[in-house]
């Protein structure tokens, strides 16, 4: 039986089983999941070097299925493969043919979209939110460079898809980086959700698009098993770009109208559906009893990523180390110059630990590890939503990755922050200058929701029993530095806010740290006062201006989220029961959290200080502050009132 | 004296002035805005028609400078110019000269980055968070296209800038839509803040990338005023993007260094910067006296946009014109189906409505208008980041755009929506199939931070005395009516939150809906239930079952932030003060908002049921709602729990 012969009945296979499972859920997108079915043939049955048994192998090749809605493909190919699914070795199973019409339940390993946590480990990344995939790919590209390792990673995309802007950041980043090991499939099946797509996206336009970004195209028919395996196979000295025209529905006319983006085929239409696929081979020449076909290449075998936990370094050691002594000395330091000496810490003790960065390293200081370990930072230039998806890529490769830029530019990359939180990816992310510190620069450059945007998944659960996301707000250089490290040892997504000014030390050197954890800086009778980050000074000057008045606060550092409440209550207790939250962001943070437990349990009184209004450009932080109400008399004033 | 000898003399003359502002402020980017001096003398003197002393001019050329941290420039030439600065016409005064010394300070119209809202109507948009101009530029150019307006829209963006994926959705939606009088051009000074910028970003790669694009690209010396007048005056079948190779620092070497990015000249080598600028205009055989030059091009008087109230329409007057009479009269309707038809009425009543989706036109509804009002529907394909300032460009043209998708893909484009909030423009968002309620598409479609996310800015005010942002989230299909009304109405930006599943109705036809409203569904005396959208229908089963078991609960629809809490305190008290928010999305949303108010006043007690898991797919809403705990059983035994 001939390669061609092979492919088109296997495609037909699955493409029955793709129309079945998708009725059977009663939702899904079996036409587009024709549209990719050759491709994904050629690559999961002949080309990918990968053991279905072992879908975890560190040196397999991968695929990414940035096209998410197209999965059914996939699954029907897995379980004919009998590929592994569960969400852990342990667990793990061959996934069976008879499994499939169990797609989309709440059970089931086979979420509408990939979803590698719900135990689909062939997957990466959780998918589905277009455009994201080929950043994917780069940071699995990027990590198997760093490890040395021989894997290919296929990126299978759609041209609708290819309209969003973070296709072309990742284009550049391959190009720019030469990962000829990431093979890009645009499935140009001309059709998007709610129309055809744009001549813009034309596999034509496709195409030069790619050669402009600096990559190799080849226009194929995507149908055609010897044209994709022929344009799959060429490795040139540019990545290649293999545009494939493709039919939507292909072999099912049923599904073949425009109107049919996520329709499954009605069931009483089934028996039909599936004699137009069987028509489609039969008109092909091929027989759906599809033989034995190539045989799957294992991955060579590589060791096992490391793991384990990372060797602590001391903060003073740390900060001489990164040329901080001088600074330490004089008492005075910025969070953010603190961060890089952590991060410069962390990469010197751990390998997995790598650095991205937006073309802002000298301002957020992870230039500092980019220095010593060039190979272990990715400059990911003016393009924040690539580089987060880079960093999914990375943690699945095993690495570690700290993502660093402005935490307003961080805002650019919140749907791909939640689709890292979906795939329970090990990202951090540090955003920098953050809330209204930064003054001169004005709203453009501050950060304002973050706050509120982190804590809220923050208190919503991984399914492993850890937060969706653990967030860190130092108020100082050592919190900064243990917060950082505090970071890299928690195994999942952690977000830090740090700030421009350079601020006094608060904290003994070698002060404890946790997560969700609080300090108490201050001891007082009348009113707890809980901040975070650089309001914390700000505060700080309030309660000693009060103090000098004879009033008495409490001052509470609450640097983590979710926030272990019992401390800050037991404080709070001790002056009446009363509690200020001060910050410089946006409601619904700090004061949010306090105030939601507090309503809760009762007895205790919060009030807030929040930036209440939008902010401008002044010339130095104490303008900016009166501006938005939150200088240390306007704090102050508030006690006073609060007290009376 | 020459076009050329008046170009450079003006550049030096404003040079000297971008020197000195940014010494003054201590903070800004010389260098940067030397490098367009030449663009800005060529635009701002002689090319763009319009009238320093009336910049809100409807009809005049425009000059959307998306790489903001080069304003200087700009505020040097307006001030030359005495352009008028004022937040309103009324406050309207020229500015001179001696104000650009107050460059950044608090009561400053001179923001660091450019923002029209603190008094500099020159400007269409905020800019500083890099890539969304020409996305702007294209929104006032469909604005000047429905209008009928001759205005040509130029934009300069920076070639570190153009790795931002969201310029190249907006070259595309440009070059698709033909909007020729969009004129690009690419400022290549090759230096980022970090590094140099990619060669990927190369004159020659942004120049091929823009022909593949579908643009005519034409590469010329950006510090050349007959190669700039030249290519800025041709205009041909594409869109025309001027690659302009220029040099950071231009004319003064001191800032010539990649060392310099965003750095002013100390003041003790001010002295020198500036005869380094006068020995540049020395070499060119330049004189400092620039002289007349041309004179500046006034606009063609124009109608002054439409303003005023748009005239309401009954509800089931404008169900029965989207077809949807059946539905109403079967008295179950999906709120995002509800939505369509408003906007369909709103459209129909007033010109000023557009409508924007991003290829999911048939699920958000928005296609209701599209199909009726076509020339106001405007597809921008998939590309959220795009589509949200074209929003915005299209609001400073005089629209009311509503800008649609799945709530999960509005997040990509959150920090565009904070500049548009920074903007303070009048942008509408609904985001569609919110929440966990969609269920079978899994998590990668379902949005759950939105509610904390709008949320949070909603509680600071805009600087006029409304909120930042106006959210609303509907429970049954007359509320998504009036609250799509109250959107239109409401002066500045709001949100809104619709579900994919049809419910029935609660509301009579003609009940009254407001900004920060909620309405009491059931009184009881035991607990006051408080929801929003589609869990209000969840939590009414739970209180109905409840009510069969004796226990009479109070059901609350909190539809709107900011929420105006006393009518819910009142409603508690009447329940022994105890509430219990339930919602389908993360921490920080509605417990968040109703707890914080609850703990500063005292004396209620809010418990919460939110999302508190990562949801997977599953095939019915019944199934996802058990999973995430959400289900109506597990609320009543929450209920049951709480009073006991």
């Amino acid at each position: 039986m001939g390669y061609g012969e092979f492919v088109q009945g296997k495609a037909v296979q699955l493409g029955r089983e793709i129309v079945r499972m998708t009725t059977a859920a009663g939702s899904g997108h079996p036409s587009s999941a024709l549209s990719i079915i050759h491709a994904v043939v050629v690559l999961m049955y002949d080309l990918m070097r990968w053991d279905p048994a072992d879908p975890w192998h560190a040196g397999s090749d991968r695929l990414v299925l940035s096209e998410g809605h197209a999965v059914p493909a996939i699954y029907a190919a897995y379980a004919d493969l009998g590929g592994a699914v569960g969400r852990t070795r342990a667990e793990a199973r061959p996934l069976s043919t008879a499994d499939l019409t169990r797609l989309r339940e709440v059970d089931s390993p086979l979420d509408g979209h990939p979803n590698p946590a719900e135990g689909f480990p062939f997957f990466d990344a959780a998918t589905g939110s277009l455009g994201q995939g080929l950043s994917v790919a780069a940071g699995l590209a990027i990590g198997a460079r760093l490890g040395g390792l021989d894997r290919r990673i296929y990126v299978i995309l759609g041209d609708g898809e290819s309209r969003e802007g973070q296709v072309w950041e990742a284009m550049d980043m391959i190009a720019e980086r030469g990962l000829t090991h990431v093979v890009a499939i645009f499935n140009c099946n001309g059709q998007g959700q709610a129309d055809y797509v744009s001549p813009q996206q034309s596999p034509e336009s496709i195409a030069a698009k790619a050669e402009a970004f600096g990559w190799q195209s080849t226009l194929i028919d995507g149908h055609d098993p010897q044209a994709l395996k022929g344009a799959l196979t060429r490795i040139g000295d540019r990545p290649s770009a293999i545009v494939a025209k493709t039919q939507k529905g292909w072999g099912c006319q049923i599904l073949q109208d425009k109107s049919n983006h996520g329709k499954p085929v009605p069931a009483e239409k089934m028996t039909e559906a599936l004699s137009q696929l069987d028509a489609t081979l039969a008109r092909l020449g091929a027989s759906s009893a599809a033989g034995a076909g190539p045989s799957i290449t294992m991955p060579t075998p590589v060791q096992p990523p490391r793991s384990g936990a990372i060797k602590p370094i001391a903060f003073e050691k740390a900060m001489g180390e990164a040329g901080l002594a001088a600074a330490l000395a004089k008492g005075k330091l910025a969070t953010r110059r603190a961060y890089g000496a952590a991060l410069l810490a962390l990469g010197r003790a751990d390998p997995r630990i790598v650095a991205l960065d937006g073309d802002v390293r000298n301002s957020t200081f992870s230039e500092m590890l980019g220095e010593a370990c060039p190979d272990r930072f990715v400059e990911c230039k003016i393009a924040e939503q690539n580089m987060v998806s880079v960093a999914v890529g990375l943690s699945a490769a095993g690495y570690i990755p700290f993502v660093s830029t402005f935490a307003k530019f961080v805002s650019r990359a919140y749907d791909q922050i939640e689709m890292a939180q979906i795939t329970r990816a090990n990202v951090k992310i540090t955003g920098s200058h953050s809330g209204v510190s930064l003054a001169a620069d004005g709203p453009s450059q501050m950060s304002l929701h973050d706050v509120a945007y982190f804590r809220s998944a923050g208190e919503a659960d991984d399914g492993r029993g850890r937060p969706v996301c653990v967030s860190f707000h130092p108020s100082d250089a050592v919190a900064a530095y243990h917060c950082t490290r505090l970071m890299a040892e928690h195994p999942g997504m952690c977000y830090m806010r740090t700030h421009r000014p350079d601020v006094p030390l608060l904290y003994k050197l070698d002060e404890r740290f946790e997560v969700g954890g609080s300090h108490v800086l201050a001891e007082g009778k009348s009113l707890a006062v809980v901040s975070a980050g650089y309001m914390v000074h700000v505060c700080k000057e309030a309660v000693e201006r009060l103090r000098a008045d004879g009033v008495a606060c409490t001052l509470i550092d609450a640097y983590s989220f979710p926030l272990k409440i019992e401390p800050i209550f037991r404080a709070a207790a001790a002056c009446g029961g009363r509690i200020l939250c001060v910050e410089d962001n946006y409601a619904g943070g700090l004061a949010g959290a306090v105030a939601e437990a507090a309503a809760q349990q009762g007895g205790v009184r919060v009030d807030a200080m929040t930036c209440r209004r939008i902010p401008k450009s002044a010339k130095t932080t104490d303008d900016i502050m009166t501006y938005v109400g939150l200088s240390s008399n306007q704090i102050a004033e508030r006690i006073r009132r609060i007290l009376h």
